[in-house]
């Protein structure tokens, strides 16, 4: 379908011109790796021809076969099938990986791959991509690491992978995920008074690995669901004696649950709860009295510079 | 660990409370779903033993057991040898799984149990859920519905999958994600020259479902990236005449790359698109002068009602 519909050629010009760039590339001294674009939905559709090409690529000199799926449809099933059957007509191919994350397996798929034996990896830091986005890297690398025991980046590096997937979004100008595995500021956030109170006895209860090995941080959320280990353990953070037998913990959680029902939010506002727990323990002070504040946006015309007030400023004011 | 430093219990204290908690529950008339938290994790450290809790489960009458993979660590070739190892000890079973999100692995381990015979999939709309969120439901039953063939959702009802995404977003007050697989609102958009011209020619080639299954559509964004056919598929959507060889839609693009060349982008932008082709084709009507605008935000103290102006509104301006 892809070769006839998209390209609009014949499946034997396809594998022309598969060998001819190749080998072109070839003569010019490069190391080329070829990039086998929809191979495999054109495995489901004709597995014979799909092997084809890659056996012409092959021919024709590619170091490596990086075998797509394209437009991100395929099952971790239909992946280990397909390898197996490339791997079974050319033993002993180098070949790679590339997935989409359009039925959110872009990292089972890519982790499947490299089990088989995959020596490179196609993917974008934080899956920025096309679409619902290439396959995340950086949950790749983490579970390569972490879990798979390949060391694909040192300790170090794989410490900073916090920072890159920030400084990404920030280039890429698109709001973090807060939710992201591993990276995003709420993968080891614990809100649950039962999670919370496990975590503080092992970690290890509620979280998978330990946060700063991929340079993030536990985050305990203070809300109505929260007990006095939660709120003990927030006034700890923000330099406050506070024991977990003392009377004011068990207020500041009552002033919190009625609070949170009159619709206020904590967990996203950490110095707010801390200006909470102050005035409980009867330490807030008042360092300012509100007279009043005025907010003005003006333009006065299409093509004036909206800084510029106009001259005849009282005269404007009456109008 | 879960029961020796989580629960501070003994081993045979936490089987014995197992029992008696599903016993307790069956003489009650009850059906008991026995969700085997950390099971996956407990099943690392002790197989055995994890295997034991099942069994107790089951002695007592649980009607089916959802192996849980409470902190989200799993990798997809440990929930499968963990399920086999249930199977084989336990046949006949019925089993469920409860997966966490934290590997970016939720989806595909959720998959895998039910290709192993899962008969309840625990999980919620959008993913939502502690740290990096639980299963996500919507990609789960569209990769069951439409990959799998399994009919777990009339087709009536799955042309409903996105609008019930968004509402679940809009009762959580959480923003929805427009690269979410199946749902989000950048699920099928294409901007490459290349992709959009072959989507034209057919959709399957880089979209691996019909959007409409899912409630979703297909989007053409207009971007650089963009050639003709964009151009001439946004400009027939807004009900314009513009054929592909019209000398107008060659200078729409001119200018659409000139514009962003300048920074301003147009994907997110539509209607600013469709008066830019109106421009070009001369068709664009001034209807109004801006004069001038002004907004004025104030606040005068802290206690009285910020609706409340000052009395003497000329002498408060001129202080």
């Amino acid at each position: 379908m892809h070769v006839k519909e998209a390209l609009r050629t014949t499946l034997d010009r396809n594998l022309a011109l598969i060998s001819g760039s190749i080998e072109f590339l070839r003569q010019q001294g490069k190391t080329v790796f070829y990039d086998a674009e929809h191979f495999f939905d054109g495995f489901k559709d004709d597995p014979q021809y799909a092997l084809a090409t890659v056996g012409k690529a092959m021919e024709a000199g590619a170091e490596c076969v990086i075998l797509c799926d394209t437009n991100g449809g395929s099952l971790p099933n239909q992946i280990r099938n397909a390898i197996e059957a490339v791997k079974e007509k050319f033993p002993g191919i180098a070949f790679g990986i590339h997935a989409h994350n359009d039925s959110d397996l872009a990292v089972a798929n890519s982790l499947i791959a490299v089990e088989m034996g995959a020596v490179q990896v196609q993917g974008t830091i934080n899956g920025v991509g096309e679409r619902c986005g290439n396959a995340n890297l950086c949950s790749i690398i983490a579970n390569l690491c972490l879990k798979m025991g390949l060391a694909c980046l040192g300790p170090e590096h794989l410490a900073r992978l916090r920072q890159v997937s920030r400084f990404i979004m920030e280039m890429a100008n698109i709001p973090p995920n807060r939710y992201q595995p591993y990276v995003g500021r709420s993968a080891f956030a614990h809100k649950g008074g039962v999670h919370i109170s496990a975590v503080e006895k092992n970690p290890k209860t509620y979280e998978h690995i330990e946060p700063n090995l991929v340079g993030n941080k536990r985050r305990i959320l203070v809300s109505d669901l929260a007990g006095r280990t939660a709120v003990t353990r927030k006034a700890e953070e923000f330099g406050l004696e506070l024991s977990k037998g003392d009377p004011v913990a068990m207020q500041v959680l009552e002033e919190l649950k009625d609070l949170e029902n009159q619709g206020f939010q904590f967990e996203a506002a950490e110095a707010s709860f801390e200006l909470l727990i102050n005035k409980t323990m009867g330490k807030s002070k008042k360092y300012f009295d509100l007279v009043g504040f005025r907010v003005i946006d003006q333009k006065q015309s299409e093509n004036k510079d909206p800084c510029q007030l106009p001259r005849n400023r009282s005269e404007a004011e009456r109008k």
